[in-house]
C-alpha cells in the first residue's frame, strides 16, 4: 500500500503546454497520463511504450476517419505492422460480441503477448478493448487514447474495463491498467456540443465529492469550456485527471474511497438500463443521476437546499438533463438493484456528505422513491 | 516478490489424512490447496471463506449428479442461498457462451460484489467458473472443487483461467487466484479410466521437468495408482500440487519458470485443435505432446534416446496415446503458431534440458517437423 499524499492544491494557472499527471501503483501498474498539443502525431509520445512487432488500433466509425491514419503513421516507426479495427459506434454495442472482433482480429493477424492495443475512440471503444488486452491471452498491454472529454477526464484514466450485459452496465469486466492515457487536447475540437456536454458531466463531478474550488472555477468558466476555449479545456482535464489520479492511487480496485467516483451513476446507470443503452448519454444520464443524488443527500440532511441548487444550476447550464426521465417507479428500483455497490439486495448510493466530500450510503426505500418520484415530476 | 525456497524434498509417506499445500503469493493472494478424504461434505473445510449470503455452484451434466447435492447441504450451514448452475459437459462448451450463463444466473439471482463461485467439476468447469468469477463486477470470489485427477493436480491449482476461441484453446482468460482449493479424494474412486489416465498425464509431467526421484516414485506405483489406491494417489495428488506451488509461487503470471509448467502443452494444444477440441482428452493430447517435446528434446542433443524411451513407456502404460493423429504437418504448424508462448511468428517449445530440469527454447522448423513426422509415423 502506497502511503497517501494529500490532494495536490488546485492551480488553474499551467506553466507549460505538456502536462503530467501520475497514476501510482503497487507491482509495476504505475503510468502516466499526459496532456498536450498534438501528442498523437509526436513521434516522442509512444518512445516509451513496450517493444512489439505488431500494434493494434481499435477505433469506431466516427473516430477512425478523422484520427486513425495520423497515429497509425506516427505508430509505425516503431512497430513492423499496425492494424486498424473498426468497431460500431455506440453504447449499445459495448458488448462481448463486439469484444470478440477483437479477438478474432488479432488471431487472425497472428498477434502474440507482446502485442500493444491502441483504443483510439471514447468512452466505450477504451472500454471495450482495455477489458480485450485484460482477457487476450490472459493480458497484453494497452494504451488508452481517448477522443472525447469525458474519456479524457473520466474512463480512460484507473483501469476500469468492461463490457456491458443486458441486465446492467459494466457488469463483465476486469481492473486492468493501461501502459498510458494520452489525452491530445485537439481533438475535443471536433467534439459535439453533445458530447462535450456529457464530458462536462465528470468534470462536474470532480467538485462535490472532492474539490469545492474546481467548482467555483467551473462555475466562473463554463462558458469558456462550451466554447471550447483550448486553455480552460487543458485546466479542467488536468484537474479531473489528478482528482482521479489521487483517488485511484489509495484505492485501485475501489475496495473504499474510490466509489464515490461513481457519485450520480447508480441513478444514471438505471436511467440508461431504463432508456435502453445509447438512448441517452453516459456524461447526460450522470448529470441528471447527480442531481437525483444530490436530493437524496438533502433529503438525508447531510447538505441544504441551496447546495442542490447550485449543482442543479451549474449541470443545466453545461447542457446537461436535470429532470428524470419517466421510467417508472419500479424500474428504477429494479435497475439499481443490480448495481455493482449493491449488497445483499440493498442498493447503496455515493451521497454528498458535506460540499466537496462523498461517502457510500445506505437510504430507506421510501426516501429514495420520493426523490425520484420529485426528480421525474420537475 | 517472494524470496523462493528450494522445492521440499519428496517425501512418499503421507503422515495424516489431511494435507495442506501453500500458494505463496504477494497481497493477499496466497490460498490453501486442501488434500484428503470426505472433505467436501465437512462444513469446517469451508469455515473460513468469505461471509456472503449468496453462494453459487458450478457444475456439470455428469458430476452434478454426483456430488452437487451433498455440496449444496453443506453450504447451506453457512450461506443463505445456495443456488446451483448446470453446465454442458466438454471441452467444446468452454466458451464465451457458456460462461455467459455463468452471468445470467448471476444477475437473475440477484448476486453482489461478495457471492462466492464453486466449481464443482474438471478443467473445463474450474476455467470457465474462474474466468466468470474474475470478470464477474471485475472480480469476486471464488472456490476450486476439482472432481477429476486431472484438476486436482493442476487445472485447479495457480489461478489460470480461459475459455477457448476457435482460433486457439484458453486464448482469452485471466490469472485469478480462488480462495482454496479442495481436492476430494473421494471423488476420484467413480472416475471413468480413461480420465484417470488422463490425470496421469499431468501428474508424469511433473517428474521430467522438476523432480526424479518422483518420476522414480511413479515408475514404482502406476500399477497401483491405475487400481485408484487411495494412499497412491494422495502421494501423487499431493506431490503434483506441491511442484505446482513451488513454481506458480515463484512466477504467478507466467514471466519465466512457469512456464515450464506448458511441457507438452504446445504439441498437445495443436492436436486438441486439429482433430477438434472434445475429441481427445486434454490430458491424452499432453501426453501425447509430452513424447513430442521430449523427442524435440533428444533432436536438440539435450537428453538421450533412453530417456525418450523411459518417458513413453510410463506414458502408455497410464494408458494414454503415444502416436501422434496425423492432421497433415501444415496443421501442426498452423496451430502451434497461435501458441502463447509464441512470440512473433516462433514456435516455442518447452523441453527438457536434462532430466528433471526445463526450459523454453526456439527449435529449427525443419527439426519440428522431423519430430512430428515421426511421431506419427510410430
Amino acid at each position: 500500500m502506497t502511503a497517501h499524499l494529500p490532494l495536490p492544491v488546485f492551480s488553474p494557472t499551467l506553466d507549460k503546454t505538456l502536462q503530467r499527471v501520475d497514476i501510482d501503483l503497487p507491482q509495476e501498474r504505475s503510468y502516466p497520463i499526459w496532456i498536450g498539443q498534438d501528442l498523437w502525431s509526436n513521434p516522442n509520445t509512444w518512445a516509451s511504450l513496450p517493444k512489439a512487432r505488431l500494434a493494434l488500433v481499435v477505433s469506431n466509425t466516427v473516430v477512425a476517419p478523422l484520427y486513425a491514419q495520423a497515429l497509425i503513421a506516427t505508430l509505425k516507426r516503431q512497430y513492423e505492422r499496425v492494424e486498424l479495427l473498426v468497431l460500431p459506434d455506440g453504447e449499445h454495442f459495448k458488448t462481448w460480441e463486439t469484444m470478440n472482433l477483437i479477438f478474432d482480429r488479432l488471431l487472425a493477424c497472428g498477434a502474440d503477448r507482446k502485442t500493444v492495443l491502441f483504443a483510439l475512440g471514447g468512452g466505450v471503444v477504451g472500454d471495450i478493448t482495455g477489458f480485450a488486452a485484460a482477457c487476450f491471452m490472459r493480458g497484453v498491454p494497452f494504451v488508452q487514447v481517448p477522443t472525447t472529454l469525458l474519456a479524457q477526464v473520466d474512463s480512460s484514466v484507473g483501469g476500469k474495463t468492461a463490457v456491458n450485459h443486458p441486465l446492467g452496465k459494466n457488469m463483465v469486466g476486469a481492473f486492468y491498467q493501461p501502459e498510458q492515457v494520452v489525452c491530445d487536447l485537439g481533438a475535443l475540437q471536433t467534439l459535439p456540443a453533445r458530447e462535450l456536454s456529457a464530458g462536462l458531466a465528470e468534470i462536474i463531478k470532480y467538485g462535490p465529492i472532492a474539490d469545492m474550488a474546481f467548482l467555483s472555477w467551473l462555475e466562473d468558466h463554463l462558458d469558456l469550456l462550451l466554447q471550447k476555449d483550448p486553455q480552460a479545456l487543458a485546466v479542467a482535464v488536468k484537474r479531473s485527471c489528478e482528482i482521479k489520479a489521487w483517488v485511484v492511487s489509495q484505492d485501485e480496485k475501489e475496495g473504499g474511497i474510490r466509489a464515490i467516483l461513481n457519485f450520480g451513476h447508480t441513478f444514471g446507470h438505471a436511467i440508461e438500463s431504463g432508456l435502453g443503452f445509447g438512448e441517452w448519454l453516459h456524461g447526460e444520464a450522470v448529470g441528471c443521476g447527480m442531481v437525483m443524488a444530490c436530493e437524496l443527500s438533502c433529503a438525508l440532511g447531510l447538505v441544504d437546499r441551496s447546495f442542490v441548487e447550485r449543482l442543479r444550476t451549474l449541470i443545466a447550464r453545461a447542457g446537461l438533463p436535470t429532470r428524470a426521465p419517466d421510467l417508472g417507479l419500479e424500474a428504477y428500483l429494479e435497475h439499481m438493484s443490480h448495481d455493482k455497490k449493491a449488497l445483499a439486495g440493498e442498493i447503496q448510493f455515493v451521497v454528498i456528505d458535506a460540499p466537496g466530500q462523498a461517502s457510500v450510503r445506505r437510504a430507506p426505500k421510501e426516501m429514495v422513491s420520493k426523490v425520484i418520484a420529485h426528480c421525474v415530476a420537475l
